[in-house]
C-alpha cells in the first residue's frame, strides 16, 4: 500500500473535446519566444550533461531566463539581409567550481546556443545575425549545493510549487501541435521557403474548426509575389491535410491572414524568424509544457526550459504531470479527459507530493470509481520513478516547449 | 439591438469558490518577476503620456519585455551590502520620430524605470544595487504609424488574441492579494525591516486554507537572530487577521517556511528583494492583469505589462475582460462565478470582438435566463467604452501584474 | 653614495621652448577620452581606498580600460533634451575576496563613476542621460596576491615599462593647460553656459602663439544666436588674458572656429559635453600624466588613469618621471628644459630603476657639469620616496590626465 | 611652383640611431590592444567598401574606438579551456542610410570583426571564447554627410590635428619590427605552440640591444614543462637570427622573463592571446602608424585604426607623413634620420596642409641644403597625390598599427 497522497476524482466540467468554444496555440520552433525557450532548454542540458562528465552529478543551476532582443531586417525577393542583429542574453545562474573542479558554464552555454540556432533556425548566421551572450552568476552561496548523485536517492523539493498535466489531446489540440511540427519538419524539408517562425492558433466552436497559420516566409527562396502566394497556398493546402488526418469536423485553413498584396505587405523574412524585425522573445511566455498553449485548461504559469532538471519543483511537476496524464490515458480504457495536478511542499522529497490529484471525465459507461484502482497505481508509479523525468531531460527525449 | 457577438451561457464547472483544492499565488511588488511588470508598465505609461503630450497620440511601441538579471548580496544583521548590482534590461520598440518631431524614447524609459524603482523599491541605489540599460528598436516600418487619435475612433485589433476574466474574487484569492498588497502598505510603513518581495501562496483543501509567505528582510532594520524571528511572526500575526477579515474557515499562515536558524539559513536581504541574490526575473512570468496566479482558473498566457494600451489587443482584452466580469457582478446579482472571454478577430475593431462570452455559475435559486439580458447589456456597455480600458492604463489607474 | 643607476647628461636637442614650432593640446575634464581617464581614477582611488580600509593593503587591481559610447542628442536654444544616453561601460579586474573578507568592487566602482559624474559633468542626468555599467574580472589567479602592505616595502616592478616626464612647462603648454582649468573653474563659476568639454589647441611658430579653443555650450543657459555669440566672445576674451598671463608673445584665440552660424552649425549641448552626441572615449587616448599632449616632446603611451598606484609601474614611472622634472626644476637653476626617463626592469625594486635618466637643455652660462650632483641627488631622493607617488595618488592630489 | 606651405630644416637632436639610450616596443597582431586596431582598421575597411559598393562613395562612420574585455581560461599541458568569453564591443558611428539606399553597418562590422579573428587569432573559437557586440551610432546630423565622392577631389580636413612620421627605421626598431611580423609568420607556420600574442621591446645601451620577448603559448601543442622551454628556446633563437640580420651589435635576447618553472608560473594560454585572462584591451593604446612605440621620437596620440580614410585627418595625415619620410629617405641619399611633421587646418583642403615640415638629420658629408630641393619636391608630390592614402587603407595595402 501507498503512503503517497493520490487522490482520484471526477473533473467537475465538460471534457474540453465537448465544449462548445476550444481556442488553441502553439509557437513554432522559430518563434522569438520559442528560440529563447529552446535556447535555455539547450543550455540547461549541455550544463547537466557538463556537470556529469566533470564531477559525476549535476550541481545547482538554473538558465530560465534568455532574453531575446529583435533584430531589423530588409528582406526582398530573392534575398535581402539582417541590418541589425538580434541579441540574445543567456541569463541565469550556474555552479561554476566544485571540489577544485572548474566547469566553464559560460563557454558551455554559449556553445550550447550556437549549436542550437544553427540546428534550428539555420538561416540565422551566427554572429552577424545574432549576436549571443551570457551572464550567468554564481548563485546564492547557500543553494551551490550538490544537487543529487547520479543514479542517487530522490531529492527534496526546492520550492512549494505545483504542476499540471492533461490527456488526451483533443482534436484541434493536436492539429495545432502536429501541424507545426511537420510545417517544421518533411514539409520545410521539400519547401525551403517556409521559415521556422510558424504560430498556429486553433479556435473550435462547436464541429467548426479554424486553424490560422502565421509563416514567416524566407526571401531568398521567394522570387517573387506569385511565387509568395504559392508558397502561402503550399502551407495552406498542407495544414488542411494534417487537420482532415485528426478529425471529421469541417475545418478552415487560412495562412497569413495579415498580408495586403496591394500594399505589399507580405510576411516576408529574411532568416525565417520575426525575430529579425521587431518581434523580442523570452522564455516561458510561449507554449507550456506539452507543446500548446490551452486557455480552456489550468496552466501552470512556470517556465519548463532552462530550469534544472533534478529538483526544480516546477519542471519536473509539469513534466510529469503531463507524463502521468499520458500513461494513464494509454492504459486505462474509458477516459474522455483527465487532468493531474501535482503540489510539492517544500522540504519533502519529490516522489510524495503534498498531493497528487487525477480528475477525470469518464466516458458515458465509464464510471469513476470502475478505474480508480488503475489510475491509482499509475500515478504512484511515476512518481516512485520521478528520476526518470530527470533522465529524460538531460537526454533531451523530453519536450519542454 | 446590439450587433456584437455576446454569448452568455452557464459555466460548465462549478464556482472555484466550490472547488476541493484551490490554489493561488502572489508575486508581491518586489519580487523580481514584479519589478519587471512594474517597470514595463511604467515605461509603457511613460511613453503614451510622451506621445500625447508631444504629437497628441499615442504611436506605436510595445515594451513588454524587460529583463531583469540578478545581483550578488552580502547581508548581514545591522546591515550588509550589495555586491555585484542587479542588471535590468528594458527591450522593446519604439517609434522615434512622427512627422519630424523626435521623442527620445531611450531617456524616456530610463527616467521612467528609474523613478518606479525608487518609489517601490526604495532599498535599491540607483546606479550602484542596480543597473538599468535600454534597448529599444524602431520596429517595423510597417507598423510605426499612428495608434489612435486621442479621443478618437476604436482602432482595429493587431492580432488574433484573446483575453480572459473572473469575479468575484474567492475568499483565499482575497486573502492572497489583500495580504500582499497590505504588507506591502500600511505593514512596512510600520515596519520598516519587511521587503518588497513578498510571496504568497495560498492553498485551500476543502475548508482549510493555508497561507504560505516568503517575506525578504531588510538587513538594516533587524539586528539579530531574535530580532528576526520577531519580523517573522509579525508578518505571521499580520497575514493571519488580513485572513480573518476574508473568511470563517480554518487558517494556517506560514512565513518564511525555509529557514533554518540553526545552519543561520535565513531570508535576510540588503535590499529587500531576492533580485539582489540569484533571483532573476521577467516581464509575463508572474502575476496575471488581476494581480493573482491562479490555476483554477483559466489563464491568458499573454504578458499584460509594458504593451501598448492603445490597440495591443492581448493587454486590452485581459483588463477589459477582468473589468466586464467585476461590473457584472458589481452590478447583477445571485452570481456565484463568472468567467468573461473576448476573443479578437484581426482587423476587425477591438469594440467588436469575434465573441465576447460569459459564462456564470448562478446561486442556487437564480437561473441563467433570469440575468441574462443584465449581463449582456453590462458586456455591451463595457465593450462601446472600449476606449476607456486605455485611457485608464495611460493615467495609472488600472493593475497590470 | 648611492646605488642607483642615475645618469645626468645633456639634451641633445634645443629647449622645447626655443624650438621654431610647438604644439599643445589639452582635452577638458569633459572631453569623452578624459571623462574616461576620471572615471578609470577615481574607480581606482575608490578600489585602493576600499581594500585598505578593510583588509589594510591594497590588493590587485587594474581599471585603466573605460569606454564611452557616445549618445544622441537635439539641444534647443533654452534647453533641449539628449536622445539616446551616453553609455560608459568600466572595464578590468579586481580581487573580490581575500582571506575570507569580500569586497564589493563592482558597487564601489559604479559608485565612484556615479559620484565623479556629479561632481565634474553634472548636466548629465545619471541614469537618464548616461547610463553606467561595470565588467571586472577577477583576474588572473597568479596575479591575485597582495600589492604592499600599507607603509611597507617597496614593490617589485610588474613589467618592463618606462616613464617620462619634463620640466618646466613651456609658455604655450602654461596657457593651454591653465585656459582649460580656469575655464572649467572660475569662468565657469560664472558663465554656466559653459560646458566641461572645452579642448585646447596651441600652436606656436616662432613667437606667434595661436590658441584654438572648442567650447561645447549648454543650451539651457543660451537664449538664442546672440547670446551663444556672446558666451563665444566671453571664452575668447577670458582666454586671450589667461594667455597673457603667461607670455609676452603675440597671442591669437580663436574659439569654435567649426562654427556656421549662416547654417545654424553651432556648438551646442544639453549636457555640455560632446559625448551626448557621436563623441565616443577611451582611456588612455587623450592627456598624458602631465595633462597635455605634447608632441614635441616624448610621450609615455601607456595609460596612466585606472592602474593600480602600488605596483603599476606604467604609471608610478609616469608620475614620477614628471614629479623628478618638477621637483628638480623648482629646485635647482639655470635648466631651459629637462626630461627625465624611467625604465623599469621586471621583478627589480621600483625604487631601482633599470635607469633614470635625466637630460637637461641648460642656461646659456650654465654647464651640465655645474648642477649634476644636484640634480643626481634629487632624483635619488624622489626615488627613494616611490611610496609617496602611490599615497599621493590614492589620495588624489595627483593629476593623471 | 608649389603653394604649399613645405618646410625643410635641420632636426636639432641627434639621429636616433646615434642617441645613447633607446626603448621600442611592438605589440604583437594577438595583444589585446592590437586585436582591437585590427578589428577596429578590418571594420573600418569593410564599411569604406561596402558604401563604395552600394552608393559610390564613402560616407561618413567612424569606428576607432573597439573594447575588449579580458575572459578568463584554465590552460593546461595538452589542452585546457576556456572559462570567460573574450568581450569585444565595436564602438562608433556611422550613416545607416543614404538618398533611400540603407547599409546595414552593424551586420558588415560584425562579419568584418569575425572575419578579422579568423585569420589572425585562428585559436579563438568565435561565439564561445569570444563574444563580438557592436553599438554602432548614427552620429551628427551634421555629419552625416558625403564623405568624398569616388576619384574626385580633395575633401576638406575636419579637425585641426597633425601627423608626424619617421625613416629611416634604426636598427632596434627594424629588429623589433621584424621580430614580431616572422614569429607570427613563417615562425607560427612552423612551431604552432607560438600565439599570436607577441610584445617585443628592444632596449639598445650604446651598442647593446636587449630584446625582451614575451610570447604566449598555445596549451595543445605544449606535452609538458620541457616541450614548453623547447618552444622558449626556440623563440629565442629564431629571434637572435632575425636580430643578427639587421645589426652587427651585440644582441641579448630573452623570453618569458617572468616564468617562474618552480612555480609553475608560465605564459601558457589556450588561445594564444593573454586576453583569454585577465588583459584588456582598447584601440590606440598600443603600436603607432608604423607599428612600433618609439618613445625617442614624437609621437601623436592619435589611433590610426578604425578611422575613416577619406579625411579623417589624424589618420590620413600619420599614415601620410610616415609615408613621405619612407619615400624620401628611399630616394634621397644622404639622410641619416628624418621627421615629417603634417598640421592640418580645419576647412582647408588636406592636400595643402598649414604646414609641412621636414626635418633631417643629414649623413656628416651632407647639408640640408643640398637636398632640400629634393626633398620638397618628394613632400609636395605625396601631398598632391593624398587620395592615394586613401585609396591604399581601403585596399587593405597600409599597416595602421
Amino acid at each position: 500500500m501507498t503512503e503517497r497522497n493520490i487522490q482520484v476524482s471526477e473533473l467537475d466540467r465538460r471534457a474540453v473535446e465537448d465544449q462548445r468554444v476550444e481556442i488553441v496555440e502553439r509557437k513554432g520552433i522559430g518563434h522569438p519566444d520559442s528560440i529563447c525557450d529552446g535556447i535555455a532548454e539547450s543550455v540547461s542540458r549541455a550544463l547537466s550533461q557538463a556537470y556529469l562528465d566533470r564531477v559525476g552529478k549535476v550541481l545547482h543551476y538554473n538558465t530560465d531566463e534568455t532574453q531575446l532582443v529583435a533584430g531589423s531586417a530588409a528582406p526582398a525577393f530573392g534575398g535581402g539581409e539582417v541590418v541589425e542583429p538580434i541579441y540574445v542574453l543567456i541569463v541565469g545562474r550556474a555552479t561554476k567550481e566544485y571540489e577544485g573542479t572548474h566547469v566553464p558554464v559560460d563557454t558551455i552555454a554559449l556553445g550550447a546556443a550556437r549549436d542550437y540556432l544553427a540546428e534550428h533556425v539555420p538561416m540565422l548566421d551566427y554572429g552577424t545575425d545574432v549576436v549571443v551572450d551570457v551572464k550567468l552568476g554564481q548563485g546564492s552561496g547557500d543553494l551551490v549545493e550538490v544537487f543529487g548523485e547520479e543514479g542517487a536517492t530522490v531529492p527534496m523539493a526546492n520550492d512549494t510549487s505545483y504542476g499540471v498535466g492533461h490527456a488526451p489531446l483533443t482534436e484541434t489540440e493536436r492539429i495545432v501541435l502536429d501541424a507545426e511540427e511537420r510545417l517544421n519538419g518533411e514539409y520545410a524539408a521539400d519547401n525551403p521557403e517556409i521559415g521556422a517562425d510558424v504560430k498556429i492558433m486553433g479556435k473550435r466552436e462547436g464541429d467548426r474548426i479554424d486553424v490560422t497559420v502565421a509563416a514567416a516566409m524566407i526571401d531568398a527562396h521567394v522570387e517573387d509575389l506569385d511565387d509568395y502566394d504559392d508558397a502561402v497556398r503550399g502551407v495552406e493546402e498542407f495544414v488542411a491535410g494534417v487537420a482532415r488526418e485528426h478529425t471529421d469536423r469541417e475545418v478552415g485553413v487560412e495562412v497569413n491572414t495579415a498580408d495586403d498584396y496591394d500594399d505589399g505587405s507580405i510576411y516576408l523574412t529574411v532568416t525565417g524568424t520575426s525575430a529579425e524585425m521587431g518581434d523580442d522573445g523570452s522564455v516561458g511566455r510561449g507554449n507550456r509544457a506539452n507543446g500548446l498553449i490551452t486557455p480552456n485548461r489550468p496552466m501552470s504559469m512556470e517556465a519548463t526550459s532552462g530550469k534544472n532538471p533534478v529538483n526544480h519543483i516546477g519542471k519536473i511537476y509539469n513534466l510529469l504531470s503531463t507524463g502521468i496524464a499520458e500513461s494513464v490515458v494509454d492504459e486505462v480504457d474509458g477516459i474522455r479527459d483527465l487532468q493531474v495536478r501535482l503540489l510539492s511542499q517544500i522540504g519533502r522529497p519529490i516522489d510524495r507530493p503534498h498531493v497528487a490529484d487525477a480528475q477525470v471525465v469518464t466516458e458515458a459507461d465509464v464510471d469513476v470509481g470502475d478505474i480508480e484502482a488503475d489510475v491509482r497505481a499509475i500515478v504512484d508509479g511515476e512518481l516512485a520513478d520521478v528520476t526518470n523525468v530527470t533522465r529524460r531531460v538531460i537526454e533531451g527525449e523530453t519536450r519542454t516547449f
